[in-house]
């Protein structure tokens, strides 16, 4: 197979390092927009009349040729051709000749490539804000649907305070949010059009990047032609939330599989979701919500994989770069699998209600609460702290909760406490107290889902 | 020492583990913000007659005092206190008596520290914006006065085409500017008041978090307590920041490690940002570039280790979110020092501009002109490319450069070729040639100068 | 201050520069490696006749006279004089006039730094050896002591198999002792002498190499100058080995942390290696484990920090290599600490047996026990599987365990079932039952605790 | 499809699931060694009469028939049977029926699965090895077959002194001995035998788990089945040890690098291990270096994506640890890749001895011998450095080398200084001085090589 850059060589490539530097196997999936990039160049060139019409005519139309052999699975893939556009582009020339040879006119594979991950990782981020916008809405429904649940508030894996199990959900509503904004600010530097950098300085012909750029849909232009074919930030700035997102995947996991577990027995996940044991036929086992947990470390990996092959590279582009699209593909297809997974699988887990309740009724959770009560009868916090924490004490001593000790025990410890306490250690009362914005008070937690549902409905009408 | 916690405990912690916990090392740093985080919490729990006035104006008198010692370096540090908040409240104690305990009504270390890493990350981020300006007026400048200089522009670290150097220093403007503008979203989720979540659940007490979020100048205020107190987002997406624009100094900086070598010799660094050798006489190492370079992978570390940390972790506070402070701290002194030594070294770097010219002269770095010549007679591109190809392949076997062989020799490998082809290809020629939009020609490049200028200014003004 | 190398310099260092360049606040721990290299490399200097003895005598006693300084804490730091080597050869200047220049013939700053560290690791290795040790013992006399305690092994945190908390703690054993085999190992690869390599070629004077390393106790010497002087291999295999043993410490931490929850309830930790929260006075939090688990992130980070950095650097020492020994210095504490910890919290440790047992006894861990049962009643073991299982299902519905269900029910499901069954299903039966070489069956972990006694024993003998 | 652990599942797996929790991708390359480990199984549950004979040769020959498929291509892979486990017992179950369903007796997933992958690393870390060996091996070649060619060494990527390329390449040659070690001794933890741990516990069956070691030719036997099951201590050992050696090849890639540039011009790689540009005719890039060096970063990512993954994991297999086959898998095939090109490319790569030559006798590399000689004089180092450095300075001013100076120039700065000075400032002199072990003297350098053929000589022997 002729090489594109044969002229000055006069040994052939060797093998090995033809399939050491080949990326067709993971690189054909930018074949659509390879293919739609060419044709706007293609255009834009006989705007400029840098190629006539007709030859345009003819390029345009054997890529979409290529397009449909593609889509309809009849296009060979020759490991010989190293990368999805050597591979259309021999095609072309079977199909048009000599005409073919025109297309690659002011534009070099550096600018191409950077072009092709541009146009594919912006379909790709809008996906992800799709599935992002799906997984929000599931929180948001599961939020509204199980207002009156509650269920211990943890720090430290230690019962805290009870909460609503809709505050719990819409924490993670509040991270997917981030992730969403911070997916959007990330898409601005994707959306820039690189063609016309050439190799690394701009090209000769006359050409008109402008209405390239407008073909293809592009907010901007890049304005530096060295930058452009060897910036990669905006795929590390995406490894980057794509990271942070599964650390929230990672996060929910964990609680689903502590959940899950005997000892919580909080939730029940669906046979659909979960699998079985081939020794212990008893198993019931939350993989779904183990392996996103597990994904995050290949997530991770890829970000460092990128940052360490950009390290210290002079510009403009060097061969290093390719190695970019392998953890950037990975994680897409990782971050949206998960994504989907958690799509479908919370709407159908089972709260046990019951053991979320009772549980909330032992360990002290009252603790603050009774501090508080001390304070608002005048004792200054932290010594209302520390009554609160003797009572416990004491409390754990005797084998009880805190509720479960007379007033008169309880005024042995604060003879400002009486019988207006008691309604105040009801865990309902305890989460209605908690009022101010943020809160867990019901109504906090309310509003929180009238806005978020709000919010959503918008992103839907501007989509 | 007194525990604020000791309440139900009846065994004393262990020295081992006071160490072992204990932060005041590293967080003492935030001693400002935690004042003045406090004072206004102090404010807004006056203002909503939580506390009287006359105790929100001791409590406030004790914190200023408080500051004023440390600033003066009268302020003891005891590793039995174990971070900056105990240090703080115990000697409110000691001036303030009782009343001092009154301050933590309402607030729960989780939401103080979220507060103050809040407060600190938004100064350290002004600042290193601050920083980037400054570095991407040295680039403006560096690029302007140098507008007539020319350097070979690589790819592969071959020589492959001439550029203005100041479109090789325009370039890291571009990543500077991307670096910032990444620095300003992040800046937005930073700027977002957590305190009033108090422990997960938010408080009791009647508070009124937009005053206090007014007091301190906060855009936002957290909308879900579990998440405020539990989000280290911001920590890791400033370190991710952080890390791409320290990829960019480490491109920069191999950059500067290249030219500085004899083979390269394309400039010279000034003595006061170089060392010596303490064996070999005659060296004059690049160290602030090698440096820079090396910090890249601290600050790559730094990342993990956070996104590590907070892998897994259910809701809401655990104590391992300690450890995100140390990563961060010593990102941020990384970053403005590179930053800072940058500004400085740059301006004062010498050019070997005969020597950068010479270079542009010899490498065939006119092949692909003479390839586009080729193209503007008529030939199709590929076919073009090859004839150059072979060109070169017959000048190498000549030790001639392509403009040293005779247009008779030339016409042997095309007879399309002319007297006319000569011009194009000089150096300067080639560069003005290629003027698009983002090219390396000289207007192209006055013109993103300009460009340039006018957005430092404009953020100068709006500053 | 007079820079070692300032020879062909006009301009003095930037102040920045300096603060940039310095490593003193963080290389002053080697000082003590540092000397004891010097007076080595001072009597073999005096050996070779390189120097004179009166020479020798004179450096070899400033040099004792600045350890004695510095560890009484009477020696300056000066912040001009950037790393301690500089400051030893300083001070040793004002001690012995111009005798002291002579310390550094046949020696450059390059192979007394890796000098310095590889003494320093060695050292440190060994402390942590020392430490793995101490933690095997507490695991093995916890084991012993804890013989007859069972506890039900998980997968996917769902209740699998009754096993002896024993095994468990055994299988930690497994695991540290794994570490100490990589430490010792890496310690191989530590244990080489690097002096006399110079800035990177070796040296032209008549120096004995093996003189200098017998007197410092190496087991080897370098044989490459240029690859000794930038060589950082042992210093990323160390991190390695740490980054492991701190996952096997993440995963026990984990373990404590979720057994110490209300829900699991199967262990207290002492009161020394807990805390309680300023807000939430019934709380006991794990911070110990949870700091532990959260460090594993930096040391992470420290792997990938000094992975980074040596990337693409090109032979042989560059100051880029500066920074390998922040990440290393603080491995060490981290490790030392969390490994000190450990070995201390884990005696203090109160197990909830009754809990622990009656967890063995709910969630139908006897499920393959019934299913081994039918395969030795002849059943072919897949469908044996599948009618345990079905059992399973069955015994859900009723709400009881399968020990619970009558022989006559369970015969419905297979007529092979008898009231031989009924014995095996017992917890303890069941862990006796799986009595290979590493299964839980008593007798094997006493035979593994013997095995372990036996090494641990040995280890101590042979230091 | 019915699962193997369908038994209480009410509801089928989702289709989203399968997809999410399939491994058969990329698990399919461990068949052989499935297989294996199953024959030895079978044949141990024949031994101990857990099995009947009869029993036995039909599992073995399905499984041999099996193979055969596999190998001949007629296999077919089903989506929905998950992983190459299931695959295989699927269609031993159509091959021999019932009997089929006993080659799980005594056995799990979670220790089969360990038992494969140890074996497919056992024979990949040969085969690295056998890489490593062979690497060596051309490094010591190419260094006899230049054993007079000389080049700068560099310390700061500044010409430091004059060294013999051999000395420069058996740098290379210790660090991949040093990977080489590493690998062994990561071998012996990988050579252990987990097989009879079964799903945790060990089994109830009276298996002999030494007979298995023994068919499997495995030198160790795991001593905890808990441990033995969770246990991915090896994977990250192995991904360690091919971080710090793909640390090396990007060294060694960054040096082709540099030498191939225009500037250094000292190497010339092969036609066919370079390619050229698609625009620029010229080029001629030395992309397998580039390449090398960028999936360097790819190595990185993979190690701490199975860092991340194993952090924080309670015992004993959780689904997470499926996630462990990906990044290992791809970093075998990376590191064998890299390796395998180095193996051919550099005994193709020209050496250009005049430019190398040349590029020792400008730069000053002789400033540290001319410091010696004043040392050898009586002149204390420091001094000797100092008036070096001045000399140095001097010549600069002039545009000459000091060895272009005259004697009585020379005289002006040290009057010690005297004809017998000239000779010791040539290159091979210079570098015959440097005749202590380790450093470039010739002898010394072949006394390495001799040395080095030994050893691998002996390795061949050994194998």
């Amino acid at each position: 197979m002729a090489k594109l850059w044969g002229g000055r060589f006069s040994q052939t490539t060797d093998k090995r390092m033809e399939a050491f530097s080949a990326s067709i196997d993971y690189d054909q999936r930018l074949y659509a927009h390879d293919i739609a990039g060419s044709i706007a160049h293609c255009l834009m060139l006989e705007h400029q009349k840098i190629i006539t019409s007709s030859d345009a005519h003819t390029l345009v139309k054997g890529l979409e040729i290529i397009q449909k052999e593609i889509e309809s699975g009849r296009f060979t893939i020759d490991p010989a051709l190293e990368d999805i556009h050597m591979h259309i582009e021999h095609r072309l020339a079977e199909i048009c000749g000599d005409t073919a040879k025109k297309l690659h006119t002011a534009r070099s594979r550096n600018d191409q490539v950077c072009l092709d991950i541009r146009m594919y990782l912006r379909d790709e981020t809008q996906r992800i804000l799709h599935l992002l916008h799906q997984l929000r809405q599931v929180l948001v429904v599961l939020s509204e649907k199980n207002i009156h649940v509650i269920i211990p508030g943890y720090t430290h894996l230690q019962r805290a305070q009870p909460v609503l199990i809709s505050h719990h959900f819409m924490a993670y509503y509040e991270m997917f949010t981030r992730d969403a904004d911070r997916f959007k600010d990330a898409y601005r530097r994707i959306d820039v059009m690189p063609l016309g950098s050439a190799a690394l300085a701009g090209t000769t012909f006359p050409i008109d990047r402008a209405f390239t750029a407008n073909l293809l849909n592009f907010k901007e232009i890049s304005q530096n032609s060295m930058d452009a074919v060897s910036d990669r930030d905006f795929v590390i700035e995406f490894l980057s939330c794509a990271s942070i997102c599964m650390v929230h995947l990672s996060r929910l996991s964990e609680e689903l599989i502590l959940w899950s577990s005997k000892e919580f027995n909080f939730i029940e996940l669906s046979d659909a979701y979960t699998t079985g044991s081939s020794i212990m036929p008893q198993k019931k086992n939350p993989d779904a919500a183990e392996l996103t947990r597990g994904k995050c470390g290949r997530v991770f990996g890829s970000l460092i994989s990128v940052l360490t092959l950009m390290k210290g590279l002079p510009l403009a582009y060097n061969r290093d770069m390719q190695e970019d699209k392998e953890p950037l593909f990975d994680t897409i297809d990782t971050l949206k699998a998960c994504l989907d997974i958690y799509c479908h699988m919370l709407p159908e887990m089972k709260l046990n209600k019951k053991q979320m309740q009772s549980a909330c009724e032992s360990g002290y959770l009252n603790a603050t609460d009774l501090a508080d009560y001390l304070v608002n009868k005048g004792i200054p916090f932290r010594e209302a702290h520390h009554i609160s924490g003797k009572i416990v004490q004491y409390a754990i001593g005797q084998g009880a909760e805190i509720h479960e000790l007379s007033v008169d025990t309880l005024k042995q410890f604060s003879d400002v406490i009486d019988d207006d306490l008691m309604p105040l250690l009801m865990p309902m009362t305890m989460i209605n107290q908690r009022s101010c914005m943020g809160g867990t008070a019901t109504h906090q937690i309310q509003k929180a889902i009238e806005h978020a549902s709000e919010i959503l409905q918008e992103e839907c009408t501007n989509q």
